[in-house]
């Protein structure tokens, strides 16, 4: 296809999709004359999870270009490409363990990963900035009081699992790894305002249950 | 307590509480003579809670006095109460309706509802911010050409009403109604963090589970 219908297609404009190719976010097109270029499928898909990255993650040109080269390694493993892809995406800030909560915090991730026989996100927890979230919200929990422990936190990890599991079902729906690598980039960005307007829904459907509306 | 104690158990500072005092989110102490007064754990109980709202969930004063009368509201219903509070939390913007992936969306969320047998959540569809969002969130899957329907989201709204009952059955284990308020409101803004950071180990977990970490 050529670049109008590109743009029509993804309803990125012909200007940002430049914009894109000039910052090396997309390939270029298949040159057809000197003027006209040519795209295909593999392209438009790119740029929609471009635009997923930059204009709803609001994720910096230069992140987004580290995660697309994550995405594009075939030498890495599935695994180490769908993390390592996550991994760039904006973190909290390191915790600071002088912090007595965040110490708590590091303690009670530890004894739930333990408890939940997740061998391999303990052997990452050292790398993994997902990790690293886990603390710094436990931490901000306690420190204001909210005292959330392992136990606590076990049925929560739970559940999550069988998310993870559906959505894992889901990628696995899409034939090609590079898919389900992008699949799984743009839903890190795209789903989690899903999860979180479901589960705030939820929650009012079950108050309502319980208490009533009065 | 004084106000000394109150900023160490809390970790607020003293001008941080003078502040709050002064803008009207902290009930003032009970005053001892002209200088000092006086403060009680329903008092740190707040003051934590103003924490959690504007320093962590960075909501702005004028919405945090707002969310605030709604907790203190005890003419209100559970549900309400519950509800309101967090219905004036920051929200997305009203999806557009000209959009054709916006009316895309609604239509899946108002199929995923009748699915569901959501009935106050449908009841309250029109007012709901959280049901706006939800809309918002799955148009914007859609406008970036990842097909969701309610067939796919029916899983994901089933688990997260789980979670939506843990939360409640957490609350109940508080005494006061006050209390319970609180909590929902303070978790509301505390508690997604470390629901995303959960779901993001899982799948890391998961995935080296099905595919190894090579």
């Amino acid at each position: 296809m050529r670049l109008a219908e590109l743009s029509e297609r993804s309803g990125v404009s012909t200007a940002t999709i430049k914009y894109y190719l000039r910052e090396g976010l997309l390939a270029p097109g298949r040159q057809v004359n000197a003027t006209t270029a040519d795209y295909d499928e593999s392209q438009l898909r790119r740029l929609r999870l471009v635009r997923a990255l930059i204009q709803v993650g609001r994720v910096p040109v230069a992140t987004a270009r580290e995660v697309l080269g994550h995405v594009d390694d075939e030498s890495l493993g599935r695994t180490i490409r769908l993390g390592a892809a996550l991994w760039a995406l904006p973190q909290e800030p390191e915790p600071d363990d002088q912090d007595p909560a965040v110490r708590s915090a590091r303690r009670e991730v530890d004894q739930l990963l333990a408890d939940l026989g997740w061998e391999t996100a303990r052997e990452l927890a050292p790398l993994s900035p997902v990790h690293r979230s886990l603390v710094a919200a436990v931490a901000t929990l306690i420190r204001l009081g909210y005292s959330w422990d392992a136990e606590l936190l076990t049925p929560y990890a739970e559940l999550m699992h069988q998310v993870a599991v559906r959505d894992l079902d889901h990628l696995e729906t899409h034939t090609s790894d590079a898919e389900r690598v992008e699949t799984a980039v743009a839903s890190a960005v795209l789903f989690e305002p899903v999860l979180r307007a479901l589960h705030r829904l939820a929650q009012e459907q079950e108050s309502a249950r319980r208490y009533g509306i009065e």
